[in-house]
Protein backbone atom coordinates (compact mmCIF):
# COMPACT_ATOMS: atom_id res chain seq x y z
CA UNK A 1 0.00 0.00 0.00
CA UNK A 2 1.27 3.25 -0.95
CA UNK A 3 2.16 5.64 1.66
CA UNK A 4 0.30 8.79 2.28
CA UNK A 5 -0.56 11.96 3.83
CA UNK A 6 -3.07 14.42 3.86
CA UNK A 7 -2.20 18.00 5.22
CA UNK A 8 -4.78 20.13 5.86
CA UNK A 9 -6.34 22.46 9.11
CA UNK A 10 -8.18 21.05 11.90
CA UNK A 11 -11.41 21.42 9.98
CA UNK A 12 -13.49 19.85 7.69
CA UNK A 13 -14.60 22.40 5.00
CA UNK A 14 -12.40 21.51 2.09
CA UNK A 15 -10.45 18.32 3.36
CA UNK A 16 -13.28 16.16 4.67
CA UNK A 17 -14.22 15.17 1.16
CA UNK A 18 -11.02 13.64 0.66
CA UNK A 19 -10.05 12.16 3.63
CA UNK A 20 -13.57 10.33 3.52
CA UNK A 21 -12.76 9.24 0.03
CA UNK A 22 -9.29 7.78 1.27
CA UNK A 23 -11.10 5.69 3.92
CA UNK A 24 -14.00 4.78 1.60
CA UNK A 25 -10.58 3.45 -0.69
CA UNK A 26 -9.72 1.71 2.36
CA UNK A 27 -6.22 3.74 2.28
CA UNK A 28 -4.48 4.29 5.48
CA UNK A 29 -2.93 7.69 5.80
CA UNK A 30 -1.62 10.31 7.98
CA UNK A 31 -4.23 12.84 8.99
CA UNK A 32 -1.79 16.35 9.54
CA UNK A 33 -4.20 18.72 11.10
CA UNK A 34 -1.47 21.85 10.82
CA UNK A 35 -1.85 24.44 13.00
CA UNK A 36 -0.97 28.20 11.85
CA UNK A 37 2.38 28.10 12.61
CA UNK A 38 2.99 25.06 11.25
CA UNK A 39 1.36 26.19 8.07
CA UNK A 40 3.68 29.04 7.73
CA UNK A 41 6.50 26.80 7.59
CA UNK A 42 5.46 24.05 5.06
CA UNK A 43 3.81 26.63 2.67
CA UNK A 44 6.39 27.31 0.55
CA UNK A 45 7.22 23.66 -0.07
CA UNK A 46 3.78 23.02 -1.00
CA UNK A 47 2.21 23.43 -4.83
CA UNK A 48 0.64 26.62 -5.56
CA UNK A 49 1.54 27.52 -1.60
CA UNK A 50 -2.27 26.37 -0.56
CA UNK A 51 -3.71 23.41 1.24
CA UNK A 52 -5.14 21.18 1.18
CA UNK A 53 -2.15 18.98 0.02
CA UNK A 54 -2.54 15.07 -0.46
CA UNK A 55 0.97 13.49 -0.41
CA UNK A 56 1.52 9.60 -1.93
CA UNK A 57 4.98 7.93 -1.60
CA UNK A 58 6.00 11.79 -1.92
CA UNK A 59 4.12 13.09 -4.80
CA UNK A 60 1.82 16.04 -4.04
CA UNK A 61 -1.64 16.50 -5.21
CA UNK A 62 -3.03 19.93 -4.91
CA UNK A 63 -6.31 21.31 -5.29
CA UNK A 64 -9.53 19.33 -3.53
CA UNK A 65 -11.76 19.16 -6.57
CA UNK A 66 -9.29 17.44 -8.56
CA UNK A 67 -8.07 15.52 -5.76
CA UNK A 68 -11.60 14.51 -5.05
CA UNK A 69 -12.03 13.46 -8.83
CA UNK A 70 -8.65 11.91 -9.11
CA UNK A 71 -9.43 9.77 -5.95
CA UNK A 72 -12.94 9.16 -7.05
CA UNK A 73 -12.20 7.50 -10.60
CA UNK A 74 -9.10 5.72 -9.05
CA UNK A 75 -12.05 3.80 -6.30
CA UNK A 76 -14.63 3.32 -8.25
CA UNK A 77 -16.98 6.42 -7.60
CA UNK A 78 -16.19 8.24 -11.20
CA UNK A 79 -18.26 7.23 -14.90
CA UNK A 80 -17.97 4.34 -17.06
CA UNK A 81 -17.15 7.01 -19.62
CA UNK A 82 -16.63 10.43 -20.55
CA UNK A 83 -20.08 11.19 -20.86
CA UNK A 84 -21.02 10.03 -17.13
CA UNK A 85 -17.76 11.48 -16.21
CA UNK A 86 -19.46 14.88 -17.65
CA UNK A 87 -22.51 14.15 -15.47
CA UNK A 88 -20.72 14.47 -11.95
CA UNK A 89 -18.48 17.43 -13.54
CA UNK A 90 -21.60 19.72 -14.54
CA UNK A 91 -22.82 19.50 -10.81
CA UNK A 92 -20.00 19.66 -9.23
CA UNK A 93 -18.92 23.10 -11.17
CA UNK A 94 -22.41 24.06 -10.65
CA UNK A 95 -21.83 23.53 -6.99
CA UNK A 96 -18.28 25.08 -7.15
CA UNK A 97 -19.62 28.72 -7.92
CA UNK A 98 -21.50 28.35 -4.71
CA UNK A 99 -18.86 27.13 -2.50
CA UNK A 100 -16.52 30.18 -3.73
CA UNK A 101 -19.06 32.38 -3.66
CA UNK A 102 -20.17 31.54 -0.21
CA UNK A 103 -16.14 31.46 0.94
CA UNK A 104 -15.18 34.62 -0.49
CA UNK A 105 -18.37 35.84 1.26
CA UNK A 106 -17.11 34.97 4.67
CA UNK A 107 -13.63 36.30 3.99
CA UNK A 108 -15.24 39.68 3.15
CA UNK A 109 -13.82 42.46 5.51
CA UNK A 110 -15.78 45.52 5.05
CA UNK A 111 -19.03 44.58 7.61
CA UNK A 112 -21.26 46.82 5.87
CA UNK A 113 -20.35 45.39 2.57
CA UNK A 114 -20.59 42.32 3.82
CA UNK A 115 -24.06 42.22 5.05
CA UNK A 116 -25.39 43.87 1.44
CA UNK A 117 -23.80 40.83 -0.46
CA UNK A 118 -25.63 38.51 2.12
CA UNK A 119 -28.82 40.30 1.82
CA UNK A 120 -28.57 40.57 -2.16
CA UNK A 121 -27.87 36.80 -2.48
CA UNK A 122 -30.37 35.87 0.33
CA UNK A 123 -32.62 37.56 -2.31
CA UNK A 124 -31.39 36.31 -5.78
CA UNK A 125 -28.81 33.65 -5.82
CA UNK A 126 -29.24 31.45 -2.97
CA UNK A 127 -33.14 30.76 -3.26
CA UNK A 128 -32.69 29.43 -6.99
CA UNK A 129 -29.40 27.37 -6.51
CA UNK A 130 -30.38 25.83 -3.43
CA UNK A 131 -33.80 25.44 -4.92
CA UNK A 132 -31.77 23.75 -8.61
CA UNK A 133 -29.27 21.55 -6.41
CA UNK A 134 -32.02 20.02 -4.19
CA UNK A 135 -34.06 19.26 -7.26
CA UNK A 136 -30.77 18.06 -8.81
CA UNK A 137 -30.50 15.08 -5.73
CA UNK A 138 -34.43 14.26 -6.13
CA UNK A 139 -33.76 13.72 -9.80
CA UNK A 140 -30.67 11.17 -8.87
CA UNK A 141 -32.23 8.93 -6.61
CA UNK A 142 -30.39 11.02 -3.66
CA UNK A 143 -27.33 11.56 -5.37
CA UNK A 144 -25.09 14.33 -7.22
CA UNK A 145 -25.22 12.56 -10.29
CA UNK A 146 -25.65 9.20 -12.22
CA UNK A 147 -28.56 8.39 -9.71
CA UNK A 148 -25.74 6.29 -7.58
CA UNK A 149 -23.03 7.51 -5.35
CA UNK A 150 -20.07 8.95 -7.00
CA UNK A 151 -17.26 11.68 -5.81
CA UNK A 152 -19.41 14.47 -5.77
CA UNK A 153 -21.53 13.49 -3.38
CA UNK A 154 -18.54 13.27 -0.84
CA UNK A 155 -17.54 16.47 -1.76
CA UNK A 156 -20.77 17.80 -0.65
CA UNK A 157 -21.15 15.82 2.42
CA UNK A 158 -17.68 17.22 3.40
CA UNK A 159 -18.08 20.65 2.78
CA UNK A 160 -22.07 20.84 3.86
CA UNK A 161 -21.46 21.10 7.46
CA UNK A 162 -19.16 24.69 6.87
CA UNK A 163 -22.08 25.70 3.65
CA UNK A 164 -24.37 25.63 6.20
CA UNK A 165 -22.77 27.82 8.86
CA UNK A 166 -21.48 30.49 6.02
CA UNK A 167 -24.95 30.12 4.17
CA UNK A 168 -26.74 31.35 7.24
CA UNK A 169 -30.30 30.19 6.70
CA UNK A 170 -31.31 28.86 9.85
CA UNK A 171 -33.87 26.53 8.44
CA UNK A 172 -32.24 25.05 5.27
CA UNK A 173 -32.51 21.18 6.58
CA UNK A 174 -36.28 22.01 6.65
CA UNK A 175 -36.12 23.99 3.28
CA UNK A 176 -34.11 21.55 1.17
CA UNK A 177 -34.22 18.00 3.28
CA UNK A 178 -31.77 16.60 0.52
CA UNK A 179 -28.87 17.81 1.38
CA UNK A 180 -29.17 16.64 4.79
CA UNK A 181 -30.42 13.31 3.28
CA UNK A 182 -27.04 12.88 1.04
CA UNK A 183 -24.60 13.75 3.79
CA UNK A 184 -26.25 10.94 5.81
CA UNK A 185 -26.05 9.13 3.23
CA UNK A 186 -22.42 8.97 2.46
CA UNK A 187 -21.39 9.21 6.30
CA UNK A 188 -22.97 6.10 7.01
CA UNK A 189 -21.06 4.08 4.35
CA UNK A 190 -19.70 1.58 6.79
CA UNK A 191 -15.84 2.75 5.77
CA UNK A 192 -16.49 6.45 5.84
CA UNK A 193 -18.65 5.68 9.22
CA UNK A 194 -15.44 4.35 10.85
CA UNK A 195 -13.26 7.23 9.30
CA UNK A 196 -15.76 9.79 11.24
CA UNK A 197 -16.02 8.31 14.53
CA UNK A 198 -12.54 7.93 15.16
CA UNK A 199 -11.60 11.28 13.25
CA UNK A 200 -10.86 14.07 15.92
CA UNK A 201 -14.08 16.46 16.24
CA UNK A 202 -14.20 19.45 13.82
CA UNK A 203 -17.52 21.52 13.90
CA UNK A 204 -16.95 22.61 10.09
CA UNK B 1 -21.82 13.81 -37.20
CA UNK B 2 -23.56 14.87 -34.60
CA UNK B 3 -25.62 18.04 -34.97
CA UNK B 4 -23.86 20.70 -32.71
CA UNK B 5 -25.53 23.80 -31.37
CA UNK B 6 -23.49 26.20 -29.07
CA UNK B 7 -25.13 29.21 -27.04
CA UNK B 8 -23.47 31.96 -25.70
CA UNK B 9 -23.31 35.84 -25.92
CA UNK B 10 -21.55 37.45 -28.49
CA UNK B 11 -18.16 37.23 -26.84
CA UNK B 12 -15.29 35.32 -25.97
CA UNK B 13 -15.33 34.60 -22.20
CA UNK B 14 -16.17 31.01 -21.02
CA UNK B 15 -17.33 30.47 -24.59
CA UNK B 16 -14.38 30.59 -26.74
CA UNK B 17 -12.55 27.82 -25.48
CA UNK B 18 -15.24 25.69 -26.03
CA UNK B 19 -15.60 27.04 -30.02
CA UNK B 20 -11.79 26.06 -30.59
CA UNK B 21 -11.89 23.11 -29.29
CA UNK B 22 -14.81 22.47 -31.58
CA UNK B 23 -13.27 23.74 -34.28
CA UNK B 24 -9.99 21.43 -33.15
CA UNK B 25 -12.21 18.45 -33.44
CA UNK B 26 -13.14 19.08 -36.44
CA UNK B 27 -16.98 19.32 -35.25
CA UNK B 28 -18.92 21.60 -37.66
CA UNK B 29 -21.22 23.81 -35.11
CA UNK B 30 -23.77 26.42 -35.15
CA UNK B 31 -22.23 29.76 -33.72
CA UNK B 32 -25.33 31.10 -31.37
CA UNK B 33 -24.63 34.41 -30.30
CA UNK B 34 -27.54 35.56 -28.27
CA UNK B 35 -28.54 38.99 -27.42
CA UNK B 36 -30.07 39.93 -23.75
CA UNK B 37 -33.74 39.67 -25.03
CA UNK B 38 -33.19 36.05 -26.70
CA UNK B 39 -31.21 35.03 -23.77
CA UNK B 40 -33.63 36.12 -21.42
CA UNK B 41 -36.46 33.85 -23.44
CA UNK B 42 -34.17 30.89 -23.88
CA UNK B 43 -32.99 30.67 -19.75
CA UNK B 44 -35.90 28.64 -18.55
CA UNK B 45 -34.77 25.65 -21.20
CA UNK B 46 -31.27 25.53 -20.23
CA UNK B 47 -29.79 23.44 -17.61
CA UNK B 48 -29.18 25.46 -14.32
CA UNK B 49 -30.41 28.53 -16.46
CA UNK B 50 -27.26 30.05 -17.22
CA UNK B 51 -24.50 30.03 -20.58
CA UNK B 52 -23.06 28.71 -21.73
CA UNK B 53 -24.15 25.83 -23.10
CA UNK B 54 -23.33 23.31 -25.75
CA UNK B 55 -26.49 21.26 -27.32
CA UNK B 56 -25.15 17.62 -29.08
CA UNK B 57 -28.09 16.43 -30.94
CA UNK B 58 -30.48 17.97 -28.93
CA UNK B 59 -28.30 16.61 -25.71
CA UNK B 60 -27.90 19.71 -23.56
CA UNK B 61 -24.42 20.09 -21.65
CA UNK B 62 -23.64 23.26 -18.76
CA UNK B 63 -20.48 24.80 -17.73
CA UNK B 64 -17.69 25.92 -18.84
CA UNK B 65 -14.85 24.11 -17.10
CA UNK B 66 -16.90 20.58 -17.67
CA UNK B 67 -17.61 21.24 -21.67
CA UNK B 68 -13.94 21.73 -22.10
CA UNK B 69 -12.95 18.55 -20.18
CA UNK B 70 -15.23 16.92 -22.10
CA UNK B 71 -14.33 17.85 -25.22
CA UNK B 72 -10.43 17.61 -24.17
CA UNK B 73 -11.20 13.90 -23.45
CA UNK B 74 -13.16 13.94 -26.99
CA UNK B 75 -10.53 15.12 -29.11
CA UNK B 76 -7.53 13.54 -27.41
CA UNK B 77 -6.52 16.50 -25.43
CA UNK B 78 -6.41 15.17 -22.14
CA UNK B 79 -3.93 12.85 -20.61
CA UNK B 80 -3.18 9.25 -20.69
CA UNK B 81 -4.47 8.07 -17.29
CA UNK B 82 -6.50 9.64 -13.81
CA UNK B 83 -2.69 10.29 -12.88
CA UNK B 84 -2.08 12.85 -16.06
CA UNK B 85 -5.01 13.80 -15.72
CA UNK B 86 -5.14 15.09 -12.45
CA UNK B 87 -2.23 17.07 -13.31
CA UNK B 88 -4.37 19.39 -15.71
CA UNK B 89 -7.67 19.10 -13.45
CA UNK B 90 -5.59 20.68 -10.47
CA UNK B 91 -3.97 23.34 -12.73
CA UNK B 92 -7.75 24.13 -13.90
CA UNK B 93 -8.67 24.42 -10.47
CA UNK B 94 -5.63 26.63 -9.56
CA UNK B 95 -6.38 29.09 -12.74
CA UNK B 96 -9.86 29.03 -11.85
CA UNK B 97 -9.85 30.66 -8.77
CA UNK B 98 -7.91 33.29 -10.10
CA UNK B 99 -10.59 33.81 -13.03
CA UNK B 100 -13.72 33.24 -10.74
CA UNK B 101 -12.20 35.78 -8.57
CA UNK B 102 -11.46 38.47 -11.49
CA UNK B 103 -14.91 37.99 -12.98
CA UNK B 104 -16.12 38.08 -9.35
CA UNK B 105 -14.65 41.80 -9.07
CA UNK B 106 -15.79 42.78 -12.30
CA UNK B 107 -19.38 42.51 -11.12
CA UNK B 108 -18.63 44.40 -7.78
CA UNK B 109 -21.53 47.32 -8.17
CA UNK B 110 -20.16 49.33 -5.23
CA UNK B 111 -17.45 51.41 -6.52
CA UNK B 112 -15.10 52.35 -3.33
CA UNK B 113 -15.10 48.63 -2.25
CA UNK B 114 -14.22 47.21 -5.93
CA UNK B 115 -11.05 49.69 -5.95
CA UNK B 116 -10.34 48.86 -2.29
CA UNK B 117 -10.63 44.57 -3.47
CA UNK B 118 -8.80 45.79 -6.74
CA UNK B 119 -5.34 47.16 -4.93
CA UNK B 120 -5.55 44.61 -2.34
CA UNK B 121 -5.71 41.84 -5.23
CA UNK B 122 -2.68 43.63 -7.11
CA UNK B 123 -1.03 43.68 -4.15
CA UNK B 124 -1.02 40.29 -2.30
CA UNK B 125 -3.26 38.32 -4.66
CA UNK B 126 -2.52 38.64 -8.40
CA UNK B 127 1.78 39.34 -8.42
CA UNK B 128 2.16 35.33 -6.90
CA UNK B 129 -0.95 33.96 -8.87
CA UNK B 130 0.66 35.09 -12.03
CA UNK B 131 4.10 34.94 -11.08
CA UNK B 132 3.10 30.89 -10.18
CA UNK B 133 0.93 30.51 -13.38
CA UNK B 134 4.19 31.54 -15.57
CA UNK B 135 6.40 29.44 -13.77
CA UNK B 136 3.74 26.84 -14.57
CA UNK B 137 3.99 27.07 -18.42
CA UNK B 138 7.84 27.60 -18.19
CA UNK B 139 8.01 23.97 -16.64
CA UNK B 140 5.72 22.76 -19.07
CA UNK B 141 7.65 23.53 -22.24
CA UNK B 142 4.91 26.62 -22.95
CA UNK B 143 1.60 24.87 -22.08
CA UNK B 144 -0.27 24.57 -18.36
CA UNK B 145 0.58 20.94 -18.18
CA UNK B 146 1.65 17.49 -19.22
CA UNK B 147 4.37 19.62 -21.44
CA UNK B 148 2.36 19.41 -23.66
CA UNK B 149 -1.07 20.76 -25.34
CA UNK B 150 -3.83 19.86 -23.31
CA UNK B 151 -7.73 21.08 -23.40
CA UNK B 152 -6.50 23.62 -20.02
CA UNK B 153 -4.27 25.28 -23.04
CA UNK B 154 -7.72 25.77 -24.97
CA UNK B 155 -9.41 27.07 -22.12
CA UNK B 156 -6.71 29.68 -20.85
CA UNK B 157 -6.29 31.06 -24.80
CA UNK B 158 -9.97 31.49 -25.15
CA UNK B 159 -10.21 33.50 -21.93
CA UNK B 160 -6.88 35.38 -21.79
CA UNK B 161 -8.32 38.42 -23.71
CA UNK B 162 -11.04 39.05 -20.91
CA UNK B 163 -8.73 38.56 -17.78
CA UNK B 164 -6.56 40.96 -19.01
CA UNK B 165 -9.32 43.60 -19.07
CA UNK B 166 -10.08 42.57 -15.70
CA UNK B 167 -6.94 42.00 -13.99
CA UNK B 168 -5.97 45.77 -15.45
CA UNK B 169 -2.08 45.23 -15.28
CA UNK B 170 -1.34 47.31 -18.27
CA UNK B 171 2.33 45.56 -18.61
CA UNK B 172 0.72 42.03 -18.23
CA UNK B 173 2.00 40.67 -21.49
CA UNK B 174 5.66 42.20 -20.60
CA UNK B 175 5.86 40.82 -17.03
CA UNK B 176 4.09 37.84 -18.08
CA UNK B 177 5.72 36.61 -21.38
CA UNK B 178 4.49 33.09 -20.80
CA UNK B 179 0.43 33.94 -21.56
CA UNK B 180 0.55 35.55 -24.47
CA UNK B 181 2.78 33.06 -25.93
CA UNK B 182 0.74 30.37 -24.79
CA UNK B 183 -2.43 32.27 -26.42
CA UNK B 184 -0.48 32.26 -29.73
CA UNK B 185 -0.02 28.94 -30.02
CA UNK B 186 -3.63 27.82 -29.71
CA UNK B 187 -4.93 30.41 -31.94
CA UNK B 188 -2.31 29.62 -35.04
CA UNK B 189 -3.04 25.93 -34.55
CA UNK B 190 -4.81 25.61 -38.33
CA UNK B 191 -7.91 24.35 -37.39
CA UNK B 192 -8.48 26.82 -34.37
CA UNK B 193 -6.67 29.69 -36.37
CA UNK B 194 -9.39 28.77 -39.52
CA UNK B 195 -12.28 28.99 -36.96
CA UNK B 196 -10.89 32.58 -35.33
CA UNK B 197 -10.74 33.78 -39.15
CA UNK B 198 -14.20 33.63 -40.16
CA UNK B 199 -15.51 33.92 -36.87
CA UNK B 200 -17.40 37.46 -35.58
CA UNK B 201 -14.73 39.55 -33.60
CA UNK B 202 -15.63 40.17 -30.11
CA UNK B 203 -12.66 42.15 -28.27
CA UNK B 204 -12.74 39.67 -25.40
Amino acid sequence: MPEVKFYYFHVKVAGEAIRMLLAYGSQEFEDIRLSDEEWAALKPTMPFGQLPVLEIDGKKYAQSIAISRYLGRKYGLAGKDIEEDFQIDQVMDFFGDLRTRAIALFHEEDEANKAKIQKEYEKNYYPVTLKKLNEIITENNGHLALGKLTWADFVFAGIYDCLRVLLKIPDIDEQFPNFKKLQKSVLSIPKVKAYCDKAPKADW
